[in-house]
């Protein structure tokens, strides 16, 4: 309360870097930071708790710009504040290599949380920001204790409030209760289209009340800072739900196009940034300008929470005394290390134990390692049981008033949500002091695409248990049998496409999975049963390819992954028996692994002479970077017992052995080089 | 109203026959059947308008099963009714080439009218049915001639109320006041992982009147008949909004494990069986039992469904004396034929006109071919201005009573709801009497993954205008620069991926996409001026690919797609005059298209004895098959200026010459084969 000239000349002072930074790019969003700066302004300013020089103290407030385009609002108060990001970084906005990048980039910009830009995603995020928060106050929080209480802030709009993903997000969280999470909505009525009247009436207050959110609304958003700040805290107060803000503004605030959509997408014109500048007091002759009173003003507010986190720490060390395993266990967990010698509990497969599935030696691993990785958290999409992703005796997060869970609960239900459970883990791996887990089918991973390149994108480590990964998953039929999803993934930079093919292969995909600190992966996991393979170990799947099967003189190479590898093998020894021919397999369980392996030893596994014959039941595409001919499904499956399905597509040692000798045919006197070996490089 | 025991034996004989045809198959979820067979009688029997012996029908209800895991109640009543499944038909559930499916299949089982089981996906389709008719409705429809006023039904439950998609759909009915659209809610508080109370406790109800829907509560759906029919009649009063109908259930009602997850995706038990028998009255030792008077209370509606149908062709007939242009319109688009000669609208372009980023060129053909295909609709995910999909004066698709559009409104505003649009767009296309085209971002049909599978399952005519096709975008940078996208969408079975260099292969692609009855298409488009090239044609183009620069003795060729074709040509003409290297480009704008040529014309574009390297600025992935060397982007993109992205990453002539010369360097001395050789041929 008590707002004064200063305030006023903060708030303009954020719109004017706006639409002077998408003036020097001539591009960018001024309209959002322009309409934003004034609830940006009270809650940085009035209620975030943060020290811009230790950008990663685990009990600062979160803030996430699900709006992303609208990062000239958030690249100006990080500035401001005090963050690593100078003046010539707000000069360089959107330039090649800079940190002030068209949308928030969470992993290059000092304060940017997540990475946000395509809408929808920031809100899901601060929903696992928000959950993480729950949980490690569950698990860390002792009397006198309080580690973890903070905040977590998001501003969205109405392009967020539309997508679903967000929509999922919500619904979630009012179910968890989230009383830490304030999410503010920027009520401006435009979006790209122009007025969201032409395709967004819907009553937002009332879907979010439904949700289980308070709901607050400002009405004059635009100059009303007491109202904004009586609002923040009324949320502050409900404990047992999450806020929602519902502030209306003008968007472009200022510009002689405010209230339109002119403001929304596109730099201001030279005479309306002279108008802008004039109005609020500022010499339009001059750009990027930032009086020293709000330097001064928000320098302050820095101080203030340097000094918090100081306090913070003495509190922390103070809890070491009271509780060192507890303090040990966090310390370690905010290293990003596993625990010493926790792979030493991944299971470990002779070739006499039992066909398993996948998905249950995916099961036995977390049944192993949860105890050991205690920051582990697991989940489903509503499919848990088929998913095989909960241990037993697992606790469920959930407010402990439901009588079926606690915030220290380690088992999340999703529910039927798979984009946002994907956007919520990108959240809960950003919060420090957790790693997320979750199972859908392969299938429906493509439903949380956006999200799941958003974890390759902004480096998170979050783990999607994939299972009934092919035509193995029989009766369910073509609308749930991957075809295109394993190229998909394997085409997406920086992301792990895992498909063991046993259980010493699952182990592997797990312990690469856990120790790729800034990847996420995807383990593609059959419903149907996998025998233990004779020459599998952790330590060559973990190669990435590595022959399974080997035989000197071969004539054929077959390289296959996940529940084809055993069928191939089946394959060799039918070719061996029925047409006298020597052929070997490789096991390939991950494309991403393998290419990291240095040339010597892949031209080892794949070596030049004999040519390759690739075996998936799945889209061929991107085998041929490895293989000469290739085998696979391009059309959709067909609903049937798994091996009905598989025998009608010819995926039987008989089927690949007639396509290893049409390939060792065609390759009959030909000089045949490995694709391992390239002309040039790839850009990586 | 007045219900007899003959209707409790109906709806008795739909639950066994669900219970035993998953038992014989051992396989599928009787629980839904079982709960939603009173409401499946009550509307196909009092409500629904339909003609089994043709399908077909015009201004037929449409029933949607979007919880399409529940399909033997559909296809239960499909042959109860006399449509073209027989009793070996469902004694064939989920077996190998049955027309009964795992879940529904619109193009193989009569009586199917769109793809269900990904959850939320058929409530969207639904949505498409109802926008579809109202938009008939408007066109076609006149004082005396209400040829369009058939109601869309769907059935759907928590999975698909949870659906972010289903989320996204509801807010548009809600917005465009679907009058015609009721959609009823299998209230079972039951989902795969139990008791829905562990992740959905939002109050759906309210959620759907936030949305701007009506919704009456039936609060015992299990036995309360009359209250279904008084719902449903309400609903149907209720022109200006669309309809929700909660309907309380019990799942697997009448097995000792109603009401649990224990009925939902797994048959019941042989003793659970005899159970049910016994307490529906039927004989425990048979099984696949229709009582006589059951078929004849079912095709006595049948008959009047046909009676109806025969008045509709009456009436039809009328009309063609009164409105024969609309009426020959109106039957020549239920043939799917396209207008005779509507291709010479297509722009056709020469060298020396202007360069024009391709989605302006899209736009160009939009507004050639826009009157000459009334049944085209477009729209945008809140991009109008940057997909560039709106002809000038269209008229948007909105209630009337907003004053700013008509129902007979061909442009559609879908709001940032890109997984609801594909949705929708799916069921626009299943209507039969419009074709759907819509723009987002391509980054952003990634959100729309799972409604974009199923346009090629389905096989039904949809065009995702998809624009910003690469790092060509520029400023927005990374989280808007696809990488992975194109080779997710090739790798997509019956998906075609154009992604044209210049107008006469955006024309192509508009050809290919629009007379590709049964295959969705994807238009790649750039932000970007591409330059007319000089041999460039459609009817090249409509090959999916082409030597665009010709050379004799050429020692490599280049191949390339979109914005990278004229780079490449740069190249081609720098590789002469710096280093004395003859290269050929080719273009090839759609592989699943050049895929389908004759090998002898595959051979002729790329040919044996020199090698080919490719060039896109996304993943590498995929092109293996057409190349030997491949140069692409297996990172993500960058924020800057375009030309400076472009740069960056070496797509420039010197850049492409420097690796065209490694590829001639490293196939020196090689025999080089044609990719188009294989050693076999694929499973399509």
């Amino acid at each position: 309360m008590g707002y004064t000239e200063l305030d006023q000349l903060a708030i303009n002072t954020i719109r004017l870097l706006a639409v002077d930074a998408t003036a020097k790019a001539n591009s960018g969003h001024p309209g959002a930071p322009m309409g934003m700066a004034p609830v940006a302004h009270v809650l940085f300013n009035k209620f975030m708790k943060f020290n811009p020089k230790n950008p990663e103290w685990a009990n600062r407030d979160r803030f996430v710009l699900s709006n992303g385009h609208g990062c000239m609002l958030q690249y100006a108060l990080l500035h401001l504040f005090g963050y690593g990001i100078s003046m010539d970084d707000l000069k360089a906005f959107r330039q090649l290599d800079s940190i002030t990048p068209g949308h928030p980039e969470a992993h290059d910009t000092p304060g940017i949380e997540v990475t946000t830009g395509p809408l929808g995603q920031g809100f899901a995020n601060a929903v696992g920001l928000a959950i993480a928060q729950a949980h490690s106050g569950g698990v860390f929080n002792k009397p006198g204790y309080n580690l973890f209480d903070n905040y977590t802030y998001c501003f969205f709009g109405d392009g967020c409030a539309m997508e679903g993903v967000a929509s999922e997000a919500a619904s979630t969280a009012g179910h968890l209760k989230l009383g830490n999470l304030i999410a503010i909505y920027d009520d401006n009525h435009i979006s790209i289209d122009g007025d969201t009247k032409c395709a967004f009436t819907e009553d937002v207050t009332k879907r979010f009340e439904a949700y289980g959110w308070h709901v607050v609304w400002v009405k004059d958003g635009d100059n009303d800072l007491e109202g904004i700040e009586a609002a923040i805290k009324e949320a502050q107060a409900v404990k047992d739900k999450p806020s929602m803000i519902r502030l209306t503004t003008t968007i472009g605030f200022g510009s002689k196009l405010q209230g339109t959509g002119g403001v929304h997408g596109n730099p201001l014109k030279a005479d309306d940034i002279e108008g802008v500048k004039k109005r609020f007091g500022f010499d339009p002759a001059q750009s990027f300008v930032v009086p020293q009173q709000v330097y001064d003003l928000y320098h302050k507010h820095a101080e203030e929470g340097a000094a918090q986190e100081q306090e913070w720490n003495q509190l922390l060390q103070k809890y070491a005394g009271e509780y060192p395993n507890e303090h040990a266990d966090l310390t370690r967990r905010l290293s990003g290390k596993l625990p010493e010698g926790w792979e030493k509990s991944l299971p470990v497969y002779k070739p006499s134990d039992p066909a398993i599935a996948s998905r249950k030696l995916s099961e036995a691993v977390l049944e192993k390692i949860h105890s050991v990785i205690p920051e582990l958290l697991s989940g489903s999409a509503d499919l848990t049981g088929s998913n095989n992703t909960r241990w037993k005796n697992a606790v469920d997060f959930q407010p402990p008033e439901y009588g079926i869970g606690e915030w220290s609960g380690r088992y999340l239900r999703y529910g039927v949500r798979e984009h946002a459970m994907a956007a919520i883990m990108n959240g809960l791996a950003a919060y420090g002091t957790v790693i997320p887990a979750a199972g859908t089918f392969l299938n429906f991973v493509s439903y949380a695409a956006g999200a799941v390149r958003l974890s390759a994108l902004s480096r998170v480590r979050a783990i999607h248990v994939a299972t009934h990964d092919s035509i193995g998953l029989g009766e369910d039929g073509p609308t749930h049998q991957p075809i295109e999803t394993l190229a998909h993934f394997r085409a997406l930079p920086n992301c792990m496409v895992w498909r063991p093919a046993d259980g010493n292969e699952t182990s592997a995909a797990y312990y690469s999975a856990l120790t790729a600190k800034h990847t996420p992966s995807i383990l593609a996991l059959t419903r149907q049963n996998l025998p233990q393979l004779e020459n599998s170990s952790i330590e060559a799947a973990l190669k990435g390819a590595y022959p399974v099967f080997e035989a000197a003189d071969a004539k054929v190479t077959i390289i296959s992954t996940g529940s084809e590898v055993s069928i191939c093998i089946d394959a060799a020894k039918y070719l061996q028996e029925k047409h006298g021919v020597v052929a070997r397999v490789v096991s390939i369980p991950c494309f991403e692994v393998f290419d990291a392996q240095d040339k010597e030893y892949r031209l080892k596994v794949l070596p030049d002479g004999i040519p390759i014959l690739s075996v998936e039941v799945c889209s061929t595409m991107g085998w041929e970077r490895y293989s000469h001919e290739q085998f696979g499904l391009n059309r959709f499956g067909a609903s049937g017992p798994y091996k009905e399905v598989y025998a009608k597509f010819e995926f039987t040692p008989e089927g690949i052995s007639k396509r290893a000798l049409a390939t060792i045919d065609f390759y009959k006197g030909v000089p045949v080089r490995s694709p391992i070996n390239r002309a040039f490089q790839q850009i990586l």
